[in-house]
C-alpha cells in the first residue's frame, strides 16, 4: 500500500501567527484515494530543517506533499531546498516561463520570473487561481502555502495519484462516557484487528459523550463491528 | 536560548477527521515566554512512530509538548510510549490516584483508574477542567488532545517555564503585491540580520496585498526596520 507524508513549511505556523488548514485538506482527499498520511511535520523557513525533514519523509513514504515557501521573496526557500536535497541544479523551466509571461505580460519583473526556477526534470503542477505553476520532482509534490492556491494545485494532481482501496469509516455517537464503554471497545478491537476503532470523547452544548470511529477498507466488516458495538451499547443502557 | 517542539499524536489528525488547533495555542503562548517552537510533528497512534518522534524532538529541544492519546481507551498509548522511550517503568502515581478517587468517587472503575498509571518520577500537571491530571517526565510535557482540556493543562504549567526575551513582532499591511516589494524586503533583510522579515501575500474581500511581519527580540531595532520599510513603500507609491 502506498503512503504519503505532509511537510508544512513556514515560520508563521510555528509562531502561531497562522492556523494551518492544509494538512486536513490534503489528508481528507488522500483518504478517498486510499492513501494514508503516515506523518506530518512542520518546519521553519530554514534550509537545514527543511532538507532534513524532506529527506526523512521522502525515504519512508511513496508521496511527500510540501506546502509553503514557494513564492519569490527572500523568505521563500523551499524550491532551492528541494533541489539541494536531491542534488539537482535549478534552471529556468521554459514551460513555466511561458505561463508566467502570458499571465504577467509587461509586469513580469525579475522577482516574479524567479518563480520559473525549478529543479532540472521538474514536472509542472497547475495553479488554477494565479497561473504561476509549481512542480513535482521525484516523489515530492511542492505546493503553495496559501490554502486557496494550495487546494487548486492539489486538486489538479489528485487524479494522477493511484486509486487504492478507499479508507472507509463510520462513526457512532453515544452519550456514554469513555469510562462506561472502554472495556467494550477494547474487546471489539481485539476481536477484529482488520478494522481500527478510535474513541473520541466530546463535550458539546453541555452534553458529554463519545464518538466511536470504525475505519478500514472492508465495508462488510465495518458494518459488522458497527452493529456489534451498537448492540453492546444497548445492552448496558 | 531554550527551544521547544510539539508532538501531536492521533490518527484523527492524519486522517483529516480532526482539525488540530493545539499547535497554534501552544506556539502563541511560548512566543510570549520567548521560547521558539523549532519543529512540530504529527504521528498516528502507533508505538514505533510515537517513540521515534518523541526521542528525536527530545534530543534537539529543551521542552517537548505532546498532545493526545492520554485517555484510558485501547487507542490511548501515549503514556506507555513515553515510559518506553525513556526506559522507565509505569506505576500507579499515588497523588494522581487520590485526585481520581476524589473526583470519580464510586464511579472510579478499573478503566478510569488507568489514568493514574504514569512513569516512575512523573511530576503531575493539573487538569482544571476534569481533574484527571497529566504529567511531565524529563523534558517531555504530556498533554491531552481535546483542546479545552489541553489548554487548561498547558496554562497550569506555563508559569513554571523560563521567561526568555519575548519574541516581539510587528506587522505592516500593504496593498502592494509581493512582486512590487520583493527587492525592498530582500535589501532590508540583508541589511539587518538581527530581525526576521516574513512576507505573506493575502487576498481578502477581493483586495490583494502583502502582510510583512518583522520579528525579533530588540524592540528598537524592530521599530527602525518597520519605519525604513514604510518609507520605502511610500517612495514607490
Amino acid at each position: 500500500m502506498k503512503t504519503a507524508a505532509v511537510l508544512l513549511i513556514g515560520d508563521e505556523i510555528l509562531s502561531g501567527r497562522t492556523q494551518d488548514t492544509n494538512l486536513q485538506f490534503i489528508a481528507k482527499h488522500l483518504q478517498v484515494k486510499g492513501i494514508p498520511v503516515t506523518e506530518a511535520r512542520v518546519v521553519p523557513d530554514q534550509e537545514k530543517a527543511i532538507i532534513a525533514a524532506l529527506l526523512a519523509l521522502h525515504k519512508s513514504n511513496d508521496f511527500v506533499f510540501t506546502t509553503g515557501g514557494i513564492g519569490f521573496t527572500h523568505d521563500d526557500i523551499t524550491v532551492a531546498c528541494v533541489a539541494k536535497a536531491f542534488n539537482v541544479p535549478l534552471e529556468i523551466n521554459q514551460e513555466a516561463k511561458v505561463i508566467l509571461e502570458n499571465y504577467y505580460k509587461e509586469d513580469l519583473n525579475a522577482s516574479r520570473l524567479q518563480m520559473a526556477y525549478m529543479p532540472v526534470g521538474a514536472q509542472l503542477i497547475a495553479n488554477p487561481l494565479y497561473a504561476a505553476p509549481s512542480f513535482h520532482v521525484n516523489n515530492v509534490f511542492v505546493l503553495a502555502g496559501i490554502p486557496s492556491i494550495m487546494q487548486g494545485m492539489f486538486l489538479s494532481i489528485l487524479s494522477k495519484l493511484p486509486q487504492q482501496a478507499p479508507i472507509l469509516s463510520t462513526e457512532i455517537t453515544t452519550n456514554f462516557l469513555e469510562g462506561q464503554i472502554a472495556e467494550i471497545l477494547r474487546e471489539q478491537q481485539n476481536m477484529c484487528l482488520d478494522v481500527n476503532i478510535g474513541s473520541y470523547p466530546f463535550s458539546k452544548d453541555g452534553q458529554r459523550g463519545t464518538a466511536v470511529v470504525i475505519k478500514g477498507t472492508n465495508k462488510t466488516l465495518i458494518e459488522k463491528v458497527e452493529n456489534q458495538l451498537k448492540n453492546a451499547f444497548k445492552a448496558i443502557e
